[in-house]
């Protein structure tokens, strides 16, 4: 391996709704490719229940392990929404309300709305950094490390932008998709033989059914664009010596 | 709480395609679904890499937590797939062709097409139990209480059917939702204090935001069906008192 600055981070997503199978978490795939853009690799996801000792012990562990951690969930109205409370334990910080949090509710809200459930969002770590909601008023915060955002999708995707000079990023990840018209083990021999000389690059097979027709997504990823380019180089060459049919490419 | 048994489950889901935020994980709510039916709960939900040490490190770990440990992917027949060893490795089994799963591996193909990367799918601990895999031939597989699957959804929803009758539940979990055209601050109040009067049910408040309009979705949870009735009546005489419109009730 080159010796290239990974920077890398964990998600941790919080909610009995993604436990139960009610929800369909998509938060995780939002936050990577965000992440991914910056070049920052989640390199682990965990999804846990409301439970203050999950949280408390969850973020504590994974905070030591990556760069950046990312919580969802639990920062909302409701007395399910605990993350705030949980991750002033977690770093032993005053919770109350956050002074800033407050006078932003405060305005966002008419007069006689901003009752005891919004007030609520106005309390965390009463010296955590905001996190700005463009959508919905109640900003997200940050303590460190660790970053909470809410679980609602089109919340957290409207938040998530303001972050990004707040960020360190290291080298970006380069990665280019073929979708192929075979099946993984007509071609697991070779790509083993293309990813053992390839260290600097990840090739990842990903079988798909679609269309009622099966195929096989090779991922190639990589910091190192001229690695990637002919390490893709020899997949395309293969593919046209077995004569397989590109479904697409990316 | 009374004391009802309470049978775990932790998912691990293996790939890098989830962590990159490629693909959207759904097998989670797949699985959870059907251990729910089962009287099994779903505590924690794990997405690493497809690295040895980190699956090797997570399932020692989690199958100690919790009664049953499902994992998905890894265990096609590419470079990539390497659960069935690291699973070997963590249990310090032999790692090699499983007969019966190499007899049907053999007869499942037809003569000639049985190759290296199809019998890299037989590999697996000797002595490991198969799931059979009704959709395309190659078996999962477990070792004392942790089941692996495979990741490509379909196939692994055809798969879980037959683990019914290996699986222990305890007391099945019952629930009502209850979708509610309103915000979360105008019944958090009201909510807690319901939460409060019962113990044996979960409440969870799931803003959501479709076809425009916002609402809120009330999920009551238990194992108790006398409290879960109790509580859901008081849910809704709290939505008739506050002349709340209900969406949906399921």
């Amino acid at each position: 391996m080159t010796n290239r600055k990974e920077i890398t981070a964990g998600i941790i997503i919080i909610g009995n709704e993604v436990l139960s199978g009610r929800t369909k978490d998509i938060n995780t795939s939002t936050l990577a490719k965000w992440l991914n853009s910056l070049g920052i690799q989640v390199k682990e996801v965990r999804v846990i229940p409301d439970i203050e000792t999950s949280i408390i012990e969850t973020v504590n562990n994974l905070k030591k392990k990556f760069n950046y951690i990312f919580t969802t969930g639990g920062i909302g109205p409701t007395h399910d929404d605990i993350t705030a409370e949980s991750i002033s334990k977690a770093f032993n910080l005053e919770y109350g309300f956050h002074k800033q949090a407050y006078s932003i509710l405060e305005k966002y809200y008419k007069p006689g709305e901003f009752n005891d459930g919004r007030q609520k969002m106005a309390k965390m770590p009463t010296t955590a950094n905001l996190i700005l909601n463009p959508t919905s008023g109640a900003p997200g915060f940050y303590v460190e490390n660790v970053f909470c955002l809410p679980g609602v999708p089109s919340i957290l995707q409207s938040m998530i932008g303001g972050l990004n000079n707040k960020l360190i990023g290291g080298d970006p990840i380069l990665s280019s998709t073929i979708s192929l018209r075979t099946v993984e083990s007509e071609i697991a021999k070779s790509i083993t033989e293309i990813q053992n000389k390839y260290n600097d690059v990840e090739i990842g097979s990903y079988p798909f059914f679609k269309g009622g027709k099966l195929g096989v997504s090779i991922v190639t990823r990589s910091a190192d664009k001229k690695k990637l380019d002919e390490c893709y180089k020899e997949i395309i060459d293969l593919v046209k010596f077995k004569n397989i049919e590109i479904v697409e490419e990316i």
